[in-house]
């Protein structure tokens, strides 16, 4: 067993000129975005990735059917050559994360990949009302472009930097002359978190040049608000309830 | 050294068609079965397998003989090829679970394997009266003779996937051609758990065609629940004490 | 990607005679020492190190531009051959650590260093006034020198002797003849010490037979000193106000 | 940088018979008795084994002289052809546990070595007042002999295996048909212990056939006694102190 193998599903039409990492991470904010990409511009599943330094893992299936965990690469057909990177998992060791990434870069230089755009999320540890979407670069030339798109470039954030495919792939990018945007939605870190999704999908149509319908992204987001709404007023309740016993 | 090293016991008679995975897990349940069915259908050991990804320790045999912890292969010798892979431990590391699986499936091909059957329990983390028998197969043709053998496909369960050699063997074995079943019996997840590994065997031979005595793991069932009632008797005199004195 | 790689930036001048390592470590004394002494002689970036072995991260750095982290060599211009090993980060694993040292080794003798100097700090656990610098050395010869110049060897510090790149470098270098001495600045462990570094820096000039300002590196002593003393008095405060509101 | 390196410091008189292992373990007791031996059989020393699996340190000698940690192996001169093999640590990782065993078994097969004997302590929670001598042998023909020499074989001691270089080289040593015999002296655990050590160094001396002087072992067993006898009493002591200011 290669530490890590692609199998491509078809042999046409698998080039693409922009990259969009999805992989799980903070909020999976970023994961929503591609995935509801995937789902509304209709792309198809052009190759599946396996690796080692995935966990040693299954999934279960409809029909019960177990299938092992895995990273894929969705295209968009048609003009706009759109590639999509999501999957289970990323990496479970530090130096997975670099080989893995490293494999990414690879592959999208063969696809002809002039571009990689990562999204995530932006953990600040409180419910944020109208999240912003921050920015990182890696050539100073692009920095313009994504401002005007409506994300975020602050002096501070994120502080520690970008863990994972998001900054690595910005990073090891720039080493081969690949241009390369991370998005990062603010998020409270503590829920999947479609409202911030949401906010990053903006940014990233206006950089694209391109429109997707986002009505199930923001009906997510409004569940999930209903959802929050509905565990304060029963943590308010039960808070009343104590006081009253103690009172 | 070599990373992961077979050594046969014997050039012939060495071929099955179906591979029964029964390795340390929860509740030992697939241990359990795996070494039961070696011991009443006098299947031969085939194979010692060593690597470094086991964990680096020597156990105590009669005489005080110390042996390396290993996996190994036994077989059925007769009309019914069946080989079976148990042993002390799985990896100690993630990767060396994908390495470990994969070799196993190098030595399935060769053997002429043609369908993988895991066993293991399946933690619901309370005492379970009648413990059901879960699966998953890596391959949608195979769900209907697995129903009708008794096991169960929920929706839902197990929610985490499949960790181990266990997943790994269907995930990995799918990618090959080679068919996979795996079977999980219920089980609290805190003990060995005998009963659990009797119905699971129940489902096995349904689906193998076979028959296996199932006395004596029906009697370890017994002296367990026996153990199990024992220590509830003592820990509610326990607490019965406790109440008189506090009273 | 390799597990290393080393980019040069220039390929004249790069050669030096002595390594002086500063990178991340207890109170960051050997990195401050380094990278004072990179600014005052206006040394210049000749190299850039990668490596699996540092963390899956970029680091943002002004504009939003994110760099890969990574270790760095510098180069004095003109008759000093000095060259300073300074970085984000020491390896994550402890093979790493020696695969990593190892590589600055082959490094360091392609361009003619014949000495390496490491810097780093001694954490003795409490605030300290007047930090020694204690010192080890990979031969015996250098002994004298190094005691002359204002280190301090004792026979019981380090006590658990000194572990990363630090260590290694001496160690590593003594099997190859590459003389090594390592500075420690006695210092808390809890904070960024530029006082200890301070101290530091004076037996390294003594060493080097070389002057350099040390004015930035006392200012930011005596901020530190007064971040310190004002955490001590509203620490004071804080606890009188608790005795008032008790008593 | 190799993996693992050796150095021989000579070229002549470097072969033995016999093996003895000491590396630190439980109570320090295998190393013990090694060092012990090596000094009052005037043993020297004629290599030295570095390796990328033990901690990236170095330790600090007199006139603080850095020196890697290592592995060493030392060799009796004369008509008695024994090898020691003794050093600073074991592995740090489960992996190179396997490949310094290994690596350890190829040097003694080149050196002729057809037995090993490996030394450690075994941990049993509590003061020991007359230590038991355990052992295990990886083949039953020296089950006699090993029994004879007064160490005690046991049905359910240790009842985890042997973990570690103790373990390995007899498993790994078996595949090799390099005779192997395991001593393990009872211990605390929680303390150096030079008695359990003198106890074993009897056996060991009773298998080897030979007489070894164990007076400085005798000696620190001694000052070892005085020491745990002055912090019981400190302790009763201070428990009726206490019992005094409760009263």
């Amino acid at each position: 067993m290669d530490d890590i193998s692609i199998d491509f599903l078809r042999d046409e039409n698998i080039n693409g000129t922009t990259l969009i990492e999805g992989l799980p991470g903070i909020g999976q904010v970023g994961k929503l975005v591609a995935e509801h990409m995937i789902h509304e511009m209709d792309a198809e599943k052009i190759a599946e990735i396996h690796s080692i330094y995935f966990p040693p893992q299954v999934l279960i299936e409809k029909d019960g059917v177990a299938r092992l965990v895995n990273n894929e690469i969705y295209r968009c057909d048609g003009e706009r050559e759109l590639l999509f990177l999501v999957g289970d998992y990323q990496s479970t060791s530090s130096e997975g994360h670099y080989l893995l990434s490293s494999f990414y870069l690879d592959i999208a230089e063969e696809l002809g990949v002039r571009r990689v755009i990562t999204l995530g999320g932006y953990g600040v540890g409180h419910l944020v009302d109208k999240p912003r979407v921050l920015a990182a670069v890696n050539h100073s030339r692009l920095h313009a472009g994504v401002a005007q798109a409506g994300a975020v470039f602050t002096q501070d954030e994120p502080g520690g930097g970008i863990i994972g495919a998001s900054g690595l792939l910005l990073g090891m990018g720039a080493l081969r002359g690949i241009e390369g945007i991370c998005l990062m939605g603010e998020t409270s870190g503590y829920l999947v978190d479609p409202k911030s999704a949401h906010s990053l999908l903006e940014v990233l149509c206006a950089i694209l040049q391109t429109e997707v319908d986002t009505t199930r992204l923001l009906e997510r987001a409004e569940e999930m608000e209903h959802l929050v709404e509905k565990l304060r007023t029963t943590e308010q309740a039960k808070s009343d309830e104590e006081l009253n016993y103690i009172g």
